[in-house]
């Protein structure tokens, strides 16, 4: 499978977990990527969507793949999944294993432009320039380049809000679980962009859904264009530590062309785990076959 | 909540669950045990029907809650889900923690008449004696004792299926994931019971499946019985390490009465985790909802 390593192909909904390995430029590590095939992916058949996820702090491609049930509804509606890690791993960066909220697991979805970080922590680039490109070119029967929506949880909610608002056109639609909203004013914010961006602010607010919202334009060709959020009362990341700030995108989408499509979801009683996600990938995966094309 | 302690309440699917704990009698240490309500549950509506789900070797309540999404669809179909643990834990019996197959984790759902395991690995008797009666009691909306059915994984298919057998009348309906369908026969087994039971083998086959059928007379007023098994060709447990021996069950129920009703289909590409189970809980959920009185 060209640049593609399979290490592991499981059997899962009637459909593949494939789990792959590859040498990436951007990072300069060996990268880990699932992807779920449904039973509709054949060669020679019409090209499937494809709806992107991005995991949060700590996690590899191996948690949302097994808890979220995703595979289930991508089975059910004929949609790929693509799974990629959080951040490169075995960099060998003094203090990247130092903790669980910065460095590996926790590669915050930036290019970064700062110390010893630059060398390997670029997954803006590494996801959209080089992953993307890779299943595209691997998968031919997935139209990744094209029809893909995208989502992600906690800090993968703040990566695909990100994502989505920097790139208009690219993906179809967008959706977060608990993202962290206003990664600038943030303890977990503060951290990884202080290391990995620098000290000067207006590196970080290239990466801030708050910021970049005020400046967005919109998803070309897109009716109703929504932003589909949950994040439970019981999420102590949000209520408790203030740490996502979900409620500051709605407040930063005012008078903006997003004004009216922050559709924010404050559900009660569910917290930040793979229980809560795992009870609104439905929802979700509603929301994006309506922007998806079939 | 009377007897139960409520360690923990998280929102699922719209409905709960529920983390609880309590002193057993039966195995002499503090049981945690799962409960999951959905949201049809409500003071005063009509009983729910129940599936306990036993776990296999190593598990805690927690994995099975957590991965195989039975959750979403008891939620979907208003059934209650029971989840216990697979052992005593914390017994403080020498050598119950030096092994993953044997002692904490490792149960086998016996009554143990041997060593020093008698005084607390009495999973058969907690389950079906303390743990089953103790939801009733308290969670007076289900009808854990006139409407429950069974199933499990591995260790706790065994479980399943045994306890189904054993107690005609007891559960609608039993299926089961990768069961250990012959244990007698395999190194778990007779690990564990060896060591629990004895070296007595007329007291090992009062637990096996594939002995058990042998004088099994029926599910009273039960039609169409049957007993839905699935194991992947990929399960390295049933084809590599022969623990599972799946296929002896079918053989052993020839000439009995459930000569034709041993359902077991052998799926192709699938492993032994929770990826196969929660594969095939869609089909195992509608089975059960066959029996249980809705």
């Amino acid at each position: 499978m060209g640049k593609f390593e399979t290490k592991d192909t499981i059997a899962v909904c009637n459909g593949k977990l494939l789990k792959l390995s590859h040498a990436s430029e951007y990072t300069k590590t060996s990268m880990d990527v699932n992807v779920y095939l449904p039973p509709q992916y054949e060669a020679g058949a019409k090209k499937l969507p494809v709806l992107l996820y991005l995991s949060g702090l700590t996690c590899t491609p191996q948690n949302a793949s097994e808890k979220s049930f995703l595979p289930y509804f991508a089975s059910k509606h004929g949609f790929a999944l693509i799974f990629p890690d959080t951040s490169p791993r075995g960099a060998g960066i003094d203090g990247e294993d130092e903790s669980w909220d910065f460095g590996t697991g926790a590669g915050f979805y930036v290019d970064s432009v700062n110390g010893p970080w630059k060398k390997n922590y670029n997954m803006y680039s590494y996801v959209l320039k080089e992953l993307l490109p890779l299943v595209s070119e691997e998968f031919v029967q997935l139209d990744v380049l094209e029809n893909c929506s995208i989502t992600g949880h906690s800090m993968g909610g703040y990566g695909a809000i990100m994502m989505y608002l920097r790139n208009p056109g690219q993906f179809k639609s967008c959706s977060a679980f608990a993202p962290i909203a206003n990664p600038s004013v943030v303890p977990w914010g503060e951290k990884c962009f202080g290391n990995y961006l620098g000290e000067d602010k207006t590196e970080w607010y290239k990466y801030d859904p708050c910021h970049l919202v005020k400046t967005y334009a919109g998803n070309p060709g897109v009716a109703d264009e929504k932003i589909l959020i949950h994040v439970g009362t019981k999420d102590v990341f949000n209520y408790r530590d203030n740490q996502l700030r979900c409620e500051n995108l709605v407040e930063a989408a005012k008078g903006t062309k997003l004004a009216d499509s922050i559709d924010l979801n404050v559900v009660d009683g569910y917290d930040h785990s793979y229980y809560f996600i795992s009870s609104f990938v439905p929802e979700h995966v509603e929301f994006h076959l309506k922007y998806l094309t079939k």
